[in-house]
């Protein structure tokens, strides 16, 4: 199922799909088999105080859980949205911004890959953290769906 | 305690301070008694489906929150950060992002204002909706602090 894309090809796909992660100057840092890590400069996301802005936080956040579960379902032709989301901000981010979101247990993605072949249509919650010097700055959950 | 400020100033406040609040072309559509509106063009915010992008809409609806918050505050000194936030994502964005902050009620905005004044800390929960054509397509709700 799941496609062997390099970092760079991923990092073309978001930027070309969705164009505020360009803006955002988000990179993809790696993608390897429990995890995708997704990074993005301060000076490009900084708020009034000096610190990440809590909406790129937020943005950041909700495209790390997509993109984790765009390159799990390996269907190019899937409709992955966000259904709802929570965000705990628990310190400030004082560098760059790096969000990390672990692959689920297989048994949930197995779960979530029936569903949507069964019924063209599958939900699944992931979390995603952002972390800094091994301390978690912010702890996001989403639950998205994938419509074929 | 409310400053008088147009929107143009509001605008030029938050491109100046949250880079990424120019990136993502976000306009001060008005600030009235009730409602602070902030919208956003679809083209520098649409997502892999040609919808808006859900982390966009949650950057949009923490901005807005964060940007009532420092209207209604006065106090420019004020450190004003979200702690957290929930959002629903009810219906798919498929033009212009418009979000819309409600004034909270008086007694609430008087409570915060007095624990910002006393202690130098105010804690306030605010409502943020993204409507299109009359429908809300997304609801969200952040918990804000102020710190002096």
């Amino acid at each position: 199922m799941k496609p062997h894309l390099l970092p760079e090809d991923i990092e073309a796909f978001l930027h070309g799909k969705i164009p505020v992660t360009k803006a955002m100057e988000i990179r993809v840092e790696s993608y390897e088999d429990d995890r995708l890590v997704i990074t993005a400069p301060l000076a490009a996301n900084h708020n009034h105080l000096g610190t990440a802005f809590g909406g790129s936080l937020a943005a950041i956040a909700t495209l790390a859980g997509y993109a984790l579960l765009w390159l799990e379902l390996g269907d190019k032709e899937a409709h992955i949205v966000i259904r709802s989301s929570k965000v705990s901000y628990d310190r400030p981010v004082r560098g760059e911004i790096r969000a990390v979101c672990v692959r689920p247990a297989e048994s949930t993605l197995t779960r979530f890959r029936k569903n949507y072949e069964r019924s063209g249509k599958g939900r699944i919650k992931l979390g995603v953290t952002i972390v800094e010097e091994d301390n978690v700055c912010v702890d996001f959950e989403g639950i998205y769906v994938a419509i074929r």
